[in-house]
């Protein structure tokens, strides 16, 4: 069996989402076995945070999460500053 | 009326996205006025494509997207480093 590279993407199935799963499917070559998973199904949400997804889409390229979907979410310190939880 | 700030959340309603709406909802005071918008509403999506989003959940303040949210999205330079698009 020939050796397939493993791309996974975890989508919520919106827009946004949508439009990268057409995005990497553009750059696959014949090598690349993509598959969508859907977070609204608890075992695909409970995966996601054990490989650390804080936003979505995330592709994830051999079990691995790629760098540019890694270290995402939001940042508390970053909303604070643009003034989250200060009385007006 | 008193001044309010407006804080609306980009959520296409999975755990990932949930779990940020009550986090913000935590840091949040009287002040802050939280709005959750469902990016599987078409007009919800085109305001976010206006805005920049890439990603999910995305927090907007008074209107500008929490830079914590911004330039977010695939890197396909980074999906190709990863091996996507290269025959094995």
């Amino acid at each position: 069996m020939t050796a397939k590279r493993r791309i996974e993407i975890f989508s919520a199935g919106c827009a946004v989402c949508n439009e990268v799963v057409e995005q990497v499917k553009s750059m696959a070559c014949p090598s690349c076995d993509i598959t969508v998973l859907d977070m609204h199904e608890q075992s695909i949400a409970a995966r996601a945070k054990v490989l650390g997804i804080k936003s979505l889409p995330a592709v994830v390229i051999d079990g691995k999460l790629a760098d540019c979907c890694a270290n995402r979410g939001i940042d508390e310190s970053v909303l604070r500053a643009a003034g989250v939880g200060s009385p007006i």
